[in-house]
């Protein structure tokens, strides 16, 4: 394909994607496949043959449009916000277009110095103070994974250059809450501390972290031999969005070696709001952070931000120089490939950068306001709604809510709301995805679409309404 | 921004970066550009205001442009091929316009299926047997992590339930070739082996690893009580794309628990010629493969395939379940968040999807052979030249030399080829990554951007001659 070839086509495919952004509330929200039908309309087997992209783009519009679940559309409301702002999508434009790969600083300078700058923005953004530091990376899951991984060997004294875990005779401990994400779990099997070694710690009614439980945890361990490592501060927790006391976990690790991790991958957005920093008052206390733009705040995904008090720590872990990655600036440069586990990178600095410059602060302020607002309203008309109960403190833009009416409760409940939220998915008119809490299940609206206005939430309740109070007056109608 | 404004700028857009891949030889291959260079031209605090992308792309020609090493230039030689075709970058540009993103299989259904067929067509493609199943991961480093993640618990017996290494008595051991790539060791570092339990077996002298070596040193771990646990066998070493005997290193796990894991990042993109599959012969018997078609084949980055063979190991010990990311149909599909580290998953089958079809098989291993003729072109003017020596098998696309004019030896010699080396780079005319060989300094020659025809080796080869005999010449003149 050659450059003009390329311009053809991709004229052709922004229009597409403009007109796709366009008409994204015309589509169902959920799509309406069933398992293998996509994979039914697609070759077995690659072709010998090049062809034209118009005939690409022609079965994207036929076999895969139908085959998505549309993230942008105004009602979806389900898992968080994950919204690829046009101004964000933009600069991953450019970044794939251009093609240039950080192995190293040499290896396109433009690519970590602007990686260095936009994540101090988002920093300073974030009412965070000068002593951190800052790094791209694809996930929040991976960034709790490095995060583990460096509690490990600062709590280890550096078992990876000796015999590693293996060689270490007082196991370490991880803590965390019990409605952390389950990428808190996962990086701390991953990372080789063993499920006897992580503690769920449990929660006070408004769902956060007790840190008495903790220190009692704690206290615990070491009475038995144990060697307290890590603590994973959620803020904003993915069930109900609720925040772990960061100030009181702190206070509970001061002066051990234990390292604190601070979840903040949805919630960190909400930090450009200086009103809602009081929602992880003692961050400060942290030795690492993730934040991910890529969710409310509009960065195209994957843009995840990872904020360490100790860079050196963090490049004393994950750090590797052979031969053919060494330039004769490395004592003066950031190698980016020293701050996490892949080694190759993208440009992703670009989309980061494209969406601040483009929409500037002042308007993602605003955006992520409304957001709440509309997360404010709602909560109002669950709690005045008969038999609807709001179940969590909406922090920011997730409502927790459940239609238990009268005589309605334990698993017959459970097949209720799990019946009117399928209901809902299935009309194609929003999305939710429902959870767990104290053991049932519940609607979750998480709120904040770059599209979502208070129409659509107004939407949405009534779409609630209809298909949860509707179905106990069919029931009742039918008995 | 809204889809009209989104069109404005993104016409633009694609205009720029069609131009910028027409003009790309024009640039100089190598940012010439201190630390420190672009920081230094950017704002250090975000804007409050927005402003228009126009203003953006100014500055990205003003200030990125020249902080960028050009990985798409004709004379790009250096590390490896990383080859965003055009073709894949439309799909890439699907992909984030699109913003869908891969949680679960209800999440975008698309996603998923597409990611099933179209890793299927390239294990096809790379002549695989259909017991391999691919998943779409973002780099080899985080493949071969995944690799010896998965080993561990194989050897262990799934040991993360338990106390994780930490409960494990008898040490398990990593074995690589001693020219096994950077990453292999960083795995086994942050996968909690440690630095004690890594073996770097010799090799011989095609660079490849010795297979009796490495029987050896199992044979002497199991004496001393340990456990073998993985061997990472290399086809294609970054160095001098040797290849480690994958037949014979299969015989030495063949009947024991040992994880055997292939590393075929950037030569697996070879196998698609059928001619190259001897090369990695008995593949069939290793238990996962990493091979990176956003290398030589010409996906956009990042679009790394890693294969297994015993996919339920693998979903075994990367799931997850919370409740927040069930659904009904859980049990019928693939959720891709068990096969690998991320929870979230950019729509990434899209790029290679396009690249297949719009190039075609045929196409892409058209491109290959070019790029292994001109390879076998250079090998032959540097062995006839007098004074130069290539230093390894040229195998596919990577040549190694190095100028040793009679007398020149030990550290004077690597200074000469640091020299030399440098200057080609700091002229703008091509870029070459050096790297150390046996204890001394060689150049690299690693051939196969899209853009680099017969002419482009030959102007390499010249100014790799002008560079090096010339500074012997002028040393001689001036002494």
């Amino acid at each position: 394909m050659t450059p003009d070839e390329f311009r053809r086509a991709a004229h052709e495919l922004v229009d597409w994607i403009a007109d796709y952004r366009a008409r994204v509330a015309s589509f169902p929200v959920m799509a309406a496949v069933e398992p293998g039908a996509i994979k039914e309309q697609l070759p077995r087997t690659p072709p010998e043959r090049g062809e034209a992209f118009e005939r690409i783009l022609a079965d994207v519009d036929r076999i895969i449009v139908p085959g998505l679940t549309h993230w942008p559309h105004p009602s979806f409301f389900g898992y968080f916000p994950s919204n690829g702002h046009l101004s964000s999508v933009l600069g991953d434009y450019l970044s794939t277009g251009l093609g240039a790969l950080g192995l190293s600083w040499q290896s396109s300078p433009a690519l970590t110095e602007l990686e260095e700058i936009v994540t101090d923005w988002m920093r300073q953004m974030a009412g965070l103070s000068g002593a951190w530091s800052g790094v791209i990376q694809d996930t929040a899951s991976t960034c709790t994974l490095v995060a583990l991984i460096c509690a490990r060997e600062r709590g280890s004294d550096y078992s990876l250059a000796r015999g590693g875990l293996q060689g270490e005779a007082r196991p370490l401990v991880v803590y965390a809450s019990a409605h952390s994400h389950s990428s808190v779990e996962k990086a701390a099997l991953l990372a080789g501390f063993g499920r006897n070694h992580l503690r769920l710690i449990p929660t006070d009614d408004a769902y956060g972290m007790r840190a008495q439980a903790l220190l009692d945890a704690v206290r615990r361990d070491v009475d038995q031999g144990l060697r307290p490592c890590a603590v994973v501060a959620t803020t904003g927790t993915t069930g109900t969005c609720a925040f772990d006391p960061v100030g009181a976990i702190a206070e509970v690790v001061r002066g051990t070696r234990m390292w604190l991790h601070v979840d903040a991958a949805m919630a960190g957005s909400a930090m450009i709001l200086p009103e809602c920093r009081a929602l992880w008052e003692g961050v400060e206390g942290a030795d690492s952070i993730v934040l991910n733009p890529h969710k409310w705040l509009g960065a195209a995904f994957d843009c995840s931000l990872y904020y360490v008090r100790d860079a050196e720590h963090l490049v004393r872990v994950m750090s590797t120089n052979p031969s053919y990655l060494r330039s004769a600036v490395d004592d003066r440069v950031k190698n980016l490939r020293d701050w996490g586990i892949p080694l190759g990178r993208r440009f992703r600095a670009l989309k980061l950068w494209c969406l601040i410059r483009e929409q500037g602060a002042e308007a993602l302020r605003a955006r992520l306001r409304r957001d709440m607002e509309n997360a404010r309203w709602l909560e109002a008309q669950v709690r005045a709604a008969p038999g609807w109960r709001v179940l969590a403190p909406v922090r920011l833009q997730t409502v927790c809510a459940r239609h238990a009416p009268p005589g309605l409760e334990g698993e017959a409940l459970d097949r209720h709301t799990l019946g009117w939220v399928e209901r809902i998915n299935r009309s194609g008119r929003a999305y939710l995805t429902p959870a767990v809490l104290d053991g049932r299940w519940m609607a979750r609206v998480s709120i904040g679409a770059l599209t979502t206005e208070e129409a659509d939430v107004a939407a949405v309740w009534s779409a609630m309404r209809e298909a949860a109070e509707g179905s106990i007056k069919r029931s009742h109608r039918d008995a």
